[in-house]
C-alpha cells in the first residue's frame, strides 16, 4: 500500500480533494481522535467499499472534553497511526492543529437536540455541542460524499445523522457494527488506559448488555431489568454505572417494546469511563 | 428578461444548482424574506456582477421572529415579488414552505457568538440563532459560490461571515451599500408599515446618524455623542430608542476613535422598529 498523504491545512485538504472530484473520484470520510485500533480500520474499509478515495482525519478534538475529562491524557501517537492508515489503504490523513480548527475568534456552536437528549448528556452536558460543531466542520472542510461513524458511539451516530438531517449536509452517514474482541470487548482508544485485571471486567459489559436485551426482547420489564444489569456491573467490578438505558433504535426516544431499540450503558471502572450498546430485536 | 424558475423543493433547488455548476457557471445567492424593493434589487445586481447565476431565496423565517414580533402580519407578495425578480433578471426563486426548511423532528440550532453580541441581540435575544441556522441551511442547499447581503442589517452582515468563517462554509459573503430613498431613509419591507407622517420621522434617523457619526470622527465624546443622538431621536417623533452605538466596523467589539467604526441604531415608531447604521470614517 501506499502511504497516505498527509495534510494539516484546510487549504490543501480542498485542493486534493478537487482533484479527486475532477477525476470523477467519489470520496468518504472517516473523523477520528486517532490511537487507531482494529474499530477505526473497519470503518475506512467500509469506506472504501463505497469510495475510491478515503479521507481520515486525526483531531482531538478539546471542545467535547470538559475540563475535568482526559485531554491531555489522551492517547497521541500519530507515526503509529499514520502506519496503519498506509496498511489500510487509507488515501489521505488530515491532522489539523488547534488552531487550524478554531482560529482566534472562533465564536461558533451547533447544538443539536432530539437524539442528543440523556444519556451521555446527562453526564458530558456539551459534549455533543462540541462533537456537532467539529464534525460540521470536518464535513465542510472536505466535502465527502459518505462518512462512517462507528455503533460503538451509538447516541453520537444518531446525533450526526439528525444534524446532517437538520443542516442539510450534503453527505450520507453509513453507521458501522462494533468491532470487538474475541471475548466481546468493544475496541476503544480508552482500552489503553485498562490494566489486564480491568479488562476481565471491561469485558463483562458487553455480556450484561446482551443478556439484558434478550430479556427484555422477551418482554421483560423494563425499569426491572435494567435495575438488575446495574447491579450485575457493579458485581462484576464496575465502581460507577452513569446508565444502562433501553432506547428507540433511531429517535433515543423512550423504547417501546413493539419497536426495534437500542440498550446503552456508560460504567466506570477506576478513572476510565466506559460505553458500550447492543441491539434490542423486537420479536 | 425571462421569468425566473420557481422551485420550493431543495431537490429540484440542487438539481438546478449541480445542472449550472456542471455547465460551468458560477452561482449567486441573495436570501430573503421576500417583500421586494430597491434594496434587494441592487443586491441582486450585485451578485449578477460576480456570478452567471442568481438564486433568490424568499422565505419569512420564523425562527428569527419572537412571539411577539410580526411575523404573522409580516409582508407577503410572492406574485410581486416574482414579476420583481424577472425585472431584475434573478434565475431562480426558492420559495420553500415551512415544512419543507423545518421537517418534523427539526432539532439543531446554530449560536454565532463574537459580533451577535449586544445590540440586536439585547431586544432580540434569539434572533441571530434563528438567522445563523437558516443561513447555513441555505449555503448548504444551494451550494452558491457567493452570497451577497445589504449593510442595512449591519450586525447580520458580520454575523453571517463569523458564521461562514467558523463553519468552513465554503461561500464569499459580499456586502452591499444599503439603498435609500431620495431623503437618506433606508429601504426596509417593514417601510410599508408607516404611514406618510411617520415616514417623516423615519427619515430623521439617518440624518442624526450621520450627523453622530461625523462628530464621533471629529473627536466627540462617545458616551455624550450617542446621548445626543438618543434624545435627537426623540425629539423627531421616534417613541423609543433601543440603542444608538459605536463599534468596531469587523468585529463590533467596543469602538476605539483610531480605527473605522461603524454606529447603529434601532428605533421604535408606533409598532414598527426601524434599524439603521453608517460607517464612522476615523480620521
Amino acid at each position: 500500500m501506499n502511504a497516505p498523504i498527509v495534510v494539516d491545512s484546510v487549504a490543501a485538504l480542498r485542493a486534493q480533494v478537487r482533484d479527486w472530484r475532477q477525476a470523477g473520484l467519489g470520496v468518504a470520510m472517516v473523523p477520528t481522535m486517532g490511537a487507531l485500533h482494529d474499530g477505526h480500520i473497519s470503518l475506512i474499509r467500509i469506506a472504501l467499499e463505497r469510495a475510491d478515495r478515503c479521507v481520515v482525519s486525526i483531531f482531538v478534538n478539546p471542545t467535547q472534553f470538559a475540563p475535568t475529562e482526559d485531554l491531555d491524557k489522551y492517547p497521541r501517537q500519530l507515526a503509529r497511526d499514520l502506519d496503519r492508515l498506509r496498511d489500510a489503504g487509507a488515501h489521505l490523513a488530515f491532522t489539523p492543529g488547534v488552531a487550524e480548527m478554531y482560529p482566534t475568534g472562533f465564536a461558533t456552536r451547533i447544538s443539536v437536540g432530539g437524539p442528543s437528549s440523556g444519556l451521555e448528556t446527562d453526564f458530558r452536558p456539551n459534549f455533543f455541542d462540541g462533537v456537532a460543531t467539529v464534525v460540521a466542520k470536518l464535513f465542510l472542510q472536505t466535502a465527502p460524499d459518505w462518512a462512517v461513524f462507528g455503533e460503538k458511539d451509538y447516541q453520537q451516530l444518531c446525533v450526526v445523522r439528525q444534524l446532517c438531517r437538520d443542516l442539510d449536509l450534503p453527505v450520507e452517514i453509513i453507521g458501522a457494527p462494533t468491532v470487538r474482541d474475541a471475548r466481546g470487548l468493544a475496541m476503544s482508544s480508552r482500552n489503553a488506559y485498562l490494566g489486564e485485571a480491568e479488562l476481565d471486567v471491561a469485558r463483562q459489559l458487553n455480556v450484561i448488555l446482551r443478556r439484558t436485551a434478550a430479556e427484555l426482547a422477551s418482554g421483560a420489564n423494563e425499569i426491572r431489568a435494567t435495575s438488575i444489569a446495574t447491579e450485575a456491573l457493579a458485581q462484576a467490578g464496575f465502581q460507577k454505572v452513569d446508565y444502562v438505558a433501553a432506547r428507540e433504535a433511531v429517535t433515543l426516544a423512550p423504547w417501546r417494546c413493539d419497536r426495534d431499540g437500542r440498550l446503552l450503558a456508560a460504567a466506570w471502572l477506576g478513572t476510565t469511563r466506559l460505553i458500550d450498546n447492543v441491539e434490542i430485536r423486537s420479536t
